[in-house]
């Protein structure tokens, strides 16, 4: 039987700025990536996230990010590894006390915006974030762009990792994302998103850019809770998976999530 | 026989800025007070305090403060109680991550500056912070001032607590210390600092600046280590103590530290 | 003739976050107080609201928070006058640098929220903002509630100032804001709240919520942006004062506006 | 006569932490850079350095960075040319309203650490920047490294540009500074220091890596004023160039400072 797990960025309001529509989002994911205070959210907003996640039984995972507020984590920064090692480390430790507090587990960490693709691209930093992640608890998941080094380093690190795939993007021929300001770098057609989801889950493969099949690994896949379209879309697509007899399973209990490399 | 722990603040560096000499006060204290990266450090800091502490055998424990650095945390601030309780708890986890990263215990939790002097005299803040250190780990002790509400918030909470005594510092007739800003509130005899300290670890009194023998529980002295001076008093102290045949023990190791109410 | 001018907070957005319908209210109001980057906003949300305010011939008045943004400059914070008046300041000058590249006039300081609140009933702050608005620019106006330290200390520096009044808050006996936590403290009904403001712009007065009428200056009228609701009122206290034959007019155009103190 | 401008960066400190020997450097500089607080600095210490430039009338110049406290600005950030100009402009503004404050001029704008580096290189990015001191105000002077973007893009703009030069750098055949991490890239001789300075003021040549000589343009000389051996070179080089004749004008007095394109 297929499985596949549908995650999420949620947390990320800050103070008195509202953002995401956490509350709605959350009935069509099965995995939350909590921002952790760096790129967004602060400590009350990261208690709250993580009560929400538990009263839905969805997966929480750390969701850090560059020190980059006013970015919003989306800024390039040329970090050096061991900072980038601790500020990961930092972030998870954080988010792990709410999830104590309330006695639920942290099940795994996904980098946020420019570091998640500066890490994508880069061993270095995917190696230091996937340290990061072991030192704080060998038994996380760490979750990637499937094909990305971010699951190299989970694997040399000997942690587990799972693989995304995202439902509105085009993907190359060596399985990467095409740039956003590629013409047809994404995919608009809702049907067609739910249709490339189905392909990736069930066979492993999703149609390049250039027409070829190219191998994809969807242990999860890559939702937005930012808008009203955003929610309709998961709504949508949670229940055309489950239409076709697509289970959707929280982070790390899906059996095709993450592999350990002893 | 006697035992008494000697604590001091640590890891107060900021990315460029250096501050405090922590690789010598190091030797003479046996629990560092390790700060969380709201009032003073960065996450490199704190993984590097935590291997200093390591290395020494002294007892780390997490520094809490508001999110002020530009005000060093010094600066009282209206903050909720709900806002309160998740700053501390999203501080401790920061900390104990890169305990657990170290193998080493996180020990006890001591606020820092505004939000340590607020909380002594006020219930409902103190209450606040020991149920967000219960709550990241029910084992944790709360270091606070010795007769302060924090001491008595630890007792409601039923965590162990441990007070705290100041060598240099006046008492009123009601244990309290005399403000700052009053003549007299400094002691600037060393050899008197020595003395008092003794007689507070000893006897659990201490003379009050009306001359009045007052009580104290010195399960804890709070040392300084941001000057040389202060450093070779922390020498001073720790050797007198030694002579007096007081044993210096770690915060959480002394028998007379801290107490659990059930 | 009866002038008035209408003031509203703006320019409150920071990086990803969007807060207030600014563009909406922006037509029925003819001051702008512009947050600086503390409470709120960032230098790129500030170049935009300045640009806004040029559009549509609103006065542009910087509005200076303390250094909380995750407490959005609500949160009372213990500064000295001496940091109160160069955090003042700073925010000023960075405000002042849009506009001049605009080839706008800064017209006035209004302080926010907790600063707002603490200098209207306390001499020292109050004198210190009046200070720091001088040094930046004496021929600048200083926006406070009507009646309060905030006006005195103008007075005493030496430069203008404009008494504020609210269209929807209870007024004590001495003509205080009723706090808002007190029963009656908020008028709720629409047409209620624009018969005293009429009220309080033609005869000087205001009935208190003990039913007594006290002066009060209303040399501008603070009104809200921040939802739909808030618009719509604005839209319609525009057009009835209009309708009184009561002249809306931009801070420091109006000729009751401010006094100065030779 | 040939005269040169000696600069400095100035104003680093941050709340509790204290950077930069600023009281001793001072009477030997000519210029000062003065943080403006995102790389460091605060709203006090920039008013006490402003303060402290006017005493020893040295030029004020603003030293805007990126908005990386823990990075001190020397970590490359990727940040939109709107971003840019709105940070720099930010900046120049809340140092021009100290500068006001105190009746001390505001005369150059020397971006900081990253920023300086990677505009140094980038025309885009340095145009950003020179369109943002013009719109601040024309008549401000750009510091930039000679014959770098910086130069260049103050050209473009029409505001008047200064050419720094660095005593301890070795130079490559294109007038660009060798890279750090490349062997012989410092000079550490400070007796072929002084003569490297007073050949680039005299005859507008160095010696580069490769032996060859090359034009530099020396309006400016950079130094540190951040160790005791920086102070002591800083006291020689000043020493030195009057012996040789070379008078040390603050920027923006001197003949040769900047030039203006029409």
């Amino acid at each position: 039987m297929n499985t596949v797990d549908i995650n999420c960025d949620m947390g990320e309001s800050f103070g008195n700025y509202k953002c995401g529509l956490d509350s709605e989002i959350i009935s069509y994911i099965s995995s939350a990536n909590i921002a952790c205070g760096f790129h967004a959210s602060d400590p009350l907003v990261m208690s709250e996230s993580v009560k929400l996640a538990k009263k839905y039984g969805v997966s929480v995972g750390a969701h850090p990010g560059f020190p980059d507020l006013v970015g919003f984590g989306r800024r390039n920064m040329n970090v050096s590894d061991k900072e980038l090692r601790s500020m990961v480390l930092y972030q998870i430790g954080a988010l792990k006390a709410f999830c104590e507090a309330e006695g639920v587990s942290l099940t795994h960490v996904k980098p946020h915006g420019a570091m998640y693709n500066m890490a994508a691209k880069n061993e270095k930093m995917a190696l230091a974030i996937a340290e990061a992640v072991c030192s704080a608890d060998p038994s996380l998941i760490l979750l990637g762009l499937s094909g990305s080094c971010l699951i190299d380093a989970a694997a040399k690190v000997g942690i587990k990792s799972a693989s995304e795939v995202f439902a509105d993007r085009a993907y190359d021929d060596d399985g990467s994302l095409v740039a956003r300001s590629r013409e047809g770098s994404m995919i608009t057609d809702e049907d067609e998103c739910v249709e490339r989801v189905i392909g990736m889950v069930v066979s492993g493969e999703v149609k390049s850019i250039n027409g070829n099949y190219v191998k994809v690994k969807a242990d999860s896949i890559c939702l937005h809770g930012d808008s009203r379209g955003a929610v309709a879309f998961a709504k949508k697509i949670n229940e055309k998976l489950t239409l076709e007899g697509i289970s959707i399973l929280p982070m790390g209990t899906g059996l095709k999530v993450g592999k350990i490399v002893a």
